[in-house]
């Protein structure tokens, strides 16, 4: 998408060499546009664990591409050992994010039976970029069908500005183009429909105040930022047609795991009779657990996070700053899980589909089998 | 309640010279402890408008001084108008607070036959002094009875913590000492009580971070600062066993107005089957309209309080910085409406009481017969 009117990925290879590997360090935006280039697996997971890079889709391909990066360094004996040491690495960056798992294991079976170096290295490139090219189009038609959604309550309206809440960040920068959540506002807004979008800031990270506002207005679609307490109010007056968020995890059965303070809105969404969808690529499905709330892990990072904010100071500096007493503890949890029975649908890139596993099985008959065997075990 | 084991009131009249009434300006907690004079209307209205008190019964206090104030400054002539004048300039400065308007209404009537400057002054400083001691009284009832809910909690428990979920502060720092929610809690702690608080550190504001976690600390209430989209996880796993909020005004219909996303946690205490209660003295209920969600005016406020957060500096200054990309939009509600379906029940002054009409009249019959009329209307 758009950044200063130039097109960016959130993740490419230098095309001069490239054994380097470019991200956006997101730690850094609203107020500062910084390119980090990335080499060794420790370099990755760095990039994951500190959140340069962050979101379902881009820590999936960021994990691809640092397994390619594994193969430049592995040593010609045991270098199973080696991958299989940075595929460990890597997963414990981030425990809730399914996509990490996916690319990894992906990765990993690419290069079973390879033997050569210099062929492992050309297949985990070759992989990393299909893995980032995929997430990319998967996003698009995303975008495509979650389009639909917002053009018919657009026409219900009779062409009034149709209100989206979004929660987080699953834009652009939480993948390697357009977006799960956001991928349908964009198509909606290159299409004409009115749309805007009212942003959750989302503490403690404050993903929606630093990116998704900054994204948002890259591309030029309205919107207004909003504490994470003042979605409820506006539902019940009227104020918000859908709610749209990603997901980091996403069990066959519907349950959806997602930055914290999903649940809340999905709660409030439902008690106010407003659409709620999830959007995701494929790849966010857990194909191996039935109860989210039970079953999925959920990570669990330093309260710093809540104690401290970073901004911008009147004399342009980035500064860090406390705000409750020192030495508070705070507990930091990153994602809730909202029930599937207070989820509207799925926007996939197949289509829109109900949360149930019955649904979601039938549009993924694939993986039907691999199911049958784990629920007979 | 303490601060660094000395004994504070939130709104006391200086003991050398009663016409200056000094607070906490806290705006500046937790990192400074300023005491602050005020003495004109002006200087109230300020106060009141931006913040430097805030909470329910303490603006009512303030507002009571406030009038008292006026009564210093007021003509011979004209007295009358005088009033009514400061009157309306303090109503404007907050319009969801119900002590706020039930305050100064008690002053003016306390007056309204007086034609003598000296004695209109000695009955708003006499009224002012009991508005502020009856808020104490009240919370201190108010805590009473709460503190036989946790007690029950407790003993279900085997003598297990208690953890109670706080959103915003309804602490003695929103009062003139008690504080509303915390009053139970504060109860409970000093009967030996093992209890535990999460603080929402309630966006935009961040009373709780800032100013609720202080309180606690002052008075060594063992607590866990949260974002505010974390209560909602928290219960889904059992980690709160109740929640406590205060208000800012209360219909007799039991529907509950206070700190924007209050309402949030409702839903999901009541999704999760957890006791959700309000804490209020009688001068909150507002005896006039029937549908919280309707009918009571929601305060909006600067969006840069969105934008910009205050906090301390590593270097120990007090710094505030933008978060969004700079020229965000945004909308700052300061309030919602917890239905009263929602509602446990309210914790009053007088009792533990359901948040329907039947009960609270039965509870306040005085009020009965001002209704009755206007029902009848």
């Amino acid at each position: 998408m758009k950044v200063k009117n130039s097109h960016y990925r959130t993740i490419w290879p230098d095309p001069a060499d490239n054994t380097i590997i470019k991200i956006i360090d997101q730690r850094l935006l609203p107020h500062r546009f910084v390119i980090e280039e990335l080499k060794t697996v420790e370099d990755f997971c760095r990039a994951i664990r500190d959140m340069h890079v962050r979101g379902a889709g881009l820590i999936g391909a960021t994990a691809g591409f640092a397994m390619y990066s594994a193969s430049l360094f592995a040593p010609q004996a045991n270098a199973n050992s080696y991958f299989q040491e940075a595929a460990q690495k890597l997963l414990a960056t981030r425990p809730t994010a399914k996509n990490l798992a996916w690319a990894v294991e992906r990765q990993l079976s690419a290069i079973c039976d390879e033997e050569h170096r210099e062929k492992r290295i050309e297949k985990l490139f070759k992989s990393a970029c299909e893995i980032a090219d995929e997430d990319a189009s998967y996003c698009q038609k995303i975008g495509e069908f979650g389009c639909e959604l917002i053009a018919a309550i657009s026409k219900r309206k009779g062409g009034e500005q149709v209100n989206i809440l979004t929660h987080c960040n699953a834009g652009w920068l939480a993948f390697v183009d357009y977006g799960s959540a956001t991928a349908p506002i964009y198509a909606a807004h290159h299409a004409g429909i009115k749309t805007h979008v009212y942003v959750d800031e989302t503490r403690p990270w404050l993903q929606g105040a630093r990116l998704t506002a900054w994204e948002l207005k890259e591309e030029g679609v309205p919107h207004t930022l909003i504490a994470d307490n003042t979605g409820g109010h506006l539902m019940q007056h009227g104020m918000v047609d859908m709610v749209i968020v990603g997901t980091d995890r996403t069990t066959f059965t519907g349950d959806v795991a997602n930055k914290i303070g999903t649940y809340l809105k999905a709660l409030a969404a439902k008690d106010n009779n407003i659409p709620f969808y999830v959007a995701l690529p494929s790849s966010t499905f857990d194909w191996d657990i039935e109860d989210g709330v039970k079953q999925i892990p959920i990570e669990e990072r330093s309260g710093n996070e809540v104690n401290y904010v970073t901004g911008l100071t009147s004399d342009n500096k980035i500064e860090t700053v406390l705000v409750p007493p020192e030495n508070t503890k705070s507990l930091n949890f990153s994602f809730d899980v909202t029930p599937a029975r207070l989820i509207t649908a799925l926007i996939t890139e197949r289509g829109v589909v109900a949360p149930n596993r019955q649904e979601i099985l039938r549009m993924y008959p694939e993986k039907s089998k691999s199911l049958y065997n784990i629920l007979m075990k």
